[in-house]
């Protein structure tokens, strides 16, 4: 399928799902002409059911300290799984769901809910479909509270699980590394992307956080392919991380990679390609619990996710793409209808405050070049 | 020059030098006779004069808490010059050898000086050539306080300055990182070292704390190509620094490698190839400059590193081999006469120190196989 063809064929399902949505982007298009001769002095930019397509939220004190500050920016989010014990029941999914949404009561925010992958029968996923957006499958281990996950890819043990979810529309999210040498790591994965994806060819299959050019390549070689990106893996290399100073608040897994590898993200994430989706991959950690001798996995992007994209998209010259990036796409590939949230952004500088609630997030303490003006 | 012919050429050269030293090795096959059979049953190794070829030992109270930890276990030890501001006329080098000196009164042991590299003219050199035992060259700005290191590598501009060295036998000791991709660095350098070896063929050059099989292939390449290699790119590579959690106290420069460079590294250090020899590159820096948002560069390795070698060499079969690499072959390539000193270590479960003073080592909290059980 070619990629024009794709996005015609999805707008449709979403035009066809959601008429409400329709009469936002019409509005939102009044809007934007007004816009366009304030933003000429303002220089603003604004952004519609901005959605995060893979979230850590935790639990307890922190989701309660971290969830208002996606809510206040986002639409919703793809809320991954990996509690501890992870979600892998109904009852798990709306008991979460009801934390998130106690957690965020003055905001419309949807948070997308995901189950934590494991081999599940028929009558069990049928009675989970109608509350989940997907089911997020972690190789055991490979990072945080993933210790549940799948330790071997064999098809014929997942085929039941994976077929019925591809019977139901349930897209799986997929961690994609080994557990060889952590730069090849996401490089030697392709092969069991591969694998997935001839296995299911109606299931979609999202490849997470992807972070080389081996994954953007696999991007057009499969149909059922797709991929979320980080925005701090469009920003940072490894050289970032342990280049200079090491910096355990750009600590992740994956791992920041090559030069070339986050020129290849760039090429599709600037272009919006309807293959690929803003996931910020954010994940809260005490500060105590990153600057330690032993320094927890995640990159704190939630609250300056969007200014970030914005000085990001702007740089080079495709701030136009950014509202399929952040939110079209994903609506698209997913089929769902964001809650209606309009945030404009204006450029001006912002200095990222040192902490959020005790979390450090990227870039603490040094100024990007815009800021949010106004949720509505 | 084959292998074989080096060491014969080296060995009659030191012989010249030093006829105590003979007198040491004919004492120590004896020992070693009466030490197997002790052995048998105690499980030990003994060390004569070993060497740290490449060793920080800062200054102030950092040096009165450092220095001593190394003289306690070696004979003597090659001392970067990279204080702030850096070692480069001889009243610093007096002034520091005996600041070194005063934080070790109880030691045999000889702290090897080295000058910080730049242009300097013939006469300077020749006043200071008695009084160092090389010349340790930074690029600008590479690693810990080296920001008045070389900009340019311009030959020409190079050329007084190496020439004299190479006149007057002062080993030339080199940082070979360029300012690229973090794990490109070492291996980007060795043009410059091709540079460098070519135009000044009887200079002797030290590739220091190679990390990579480029630079070990380059021992083969140019007779003037020297390494030193620490003990933890002898143990680690990318994976354990950020594979898992992220370990601020086994970050260094040059980052650890690839494993199929660490099996290089390891291919000539068993094997006591008489172009390389033990520099630890032990630096220490305070457990919070370490467990912090931006981490220094450095592990501390110095008051462990025999400890840690002994168990590495007898895990491969290699313990007959590790006199030649921390100390035969250093004595060889510099042409010195270390100081007599005997050390006896024991294979039994050894807890690693928290910490030293408040600086933190390699394997803190864990227990290796050997310890030093006395030293002579």
């Amino acid at each position: 399928m070619t990629s024009k063809s794709f996005v015609q064929e999805a707008e449709i399902r979403v035009l066809g799902l959601c008429v409400s949505k329709l009469l936002h982007y019409i509005w939102y298009n009044f809007f934007s002409i007004a816009l366009l001769a304030k933003g000429i002095k303002m220089k603003t930019h604004t952004l519609l059911m901005p959605l995060d397509m893979h979230l850590h939220l935790r639990d307890g004190v922190m989701l309660e300290n971290i969830a208002p500050l996606t809510a206040y920016s986002f639409s919703g989010a793809l809320v991954m799984p990996n509690l501890v014990p992870p979600v892998s029941t109904l009852d798990d999914i709306k008991a979460y769901k009801q934390r998130i949404m106690a957690a965020v009561p003055n905001d419309y925010f949807e948070p997308y809910m995901t189950l934590f992958y494991k081999n599940y029968d028929k009558a069990f996923l049928e009675s989970v479909a109608d509350s989940i957006t997907a089911i997020k499958l972690y190789p055991a281990g490979i990072t945080t509270n993933s210790e549940g996950g799948v330790s071997s890819f064999d098809i014929e043990e997942m085929r039941l699980t994976l077929q019925t979810m591809s019977d139901l529309n349930i897209p799986l999210c997929v961690h994609g590394e080994t557990d060889g040498f952590v730069m090849d790591r996401e490089a030697e994965f392709m092969t069991i992307y591969e694998l997935l994806a001839t296995n299911f060819p109606k299931l979609k299959i999202i490849m997470e956080h992807i972070t080389t050019k081996a994954a953007v390549d696999m991007l057009e070689k499969h149909e059922n392919l797709y991929a979320t990106i980080t925005v701090h893996h469009l920003l940072i290399t490894l050289d970032d991380v342990v280049g200079g100073m090491m910096k355990p608040h750009l600590f992740c897994k994956p791992i920041a990679k090559r030069p070339e590898d986050m020129q290849a993200l760039l090429s599709v994430a600037l272009e919006a390609h309807p293959k690929v989706m803003f996931g910020s991959d954010s994940a809260p950690h005490p500060q105590h619990k990153k600057e330690s001798c032993g320094c927890a996995a995640g990159v704190f992007t939630a609250p300056i996710a969007l200014q970030l994209l914005c000085e990001l998209f702007e740089a080079h010259g495709k701030l136009d793409n950014l509202q399929a990036f952040v939110s079209d796409n994903a609506q698209n590939i997913y089929g769902i209808c964001a809650e209606f949230k309009e945030i404009t952004l204006e450029k001006r500088p912002f200095i990222v405050p040192e902490n959020y609630s005790g979390v450090v997030p990227m870039y603490a303490g040094e100024t990007i070049s815009w800021a949010i003006e106004s949720v509505d």
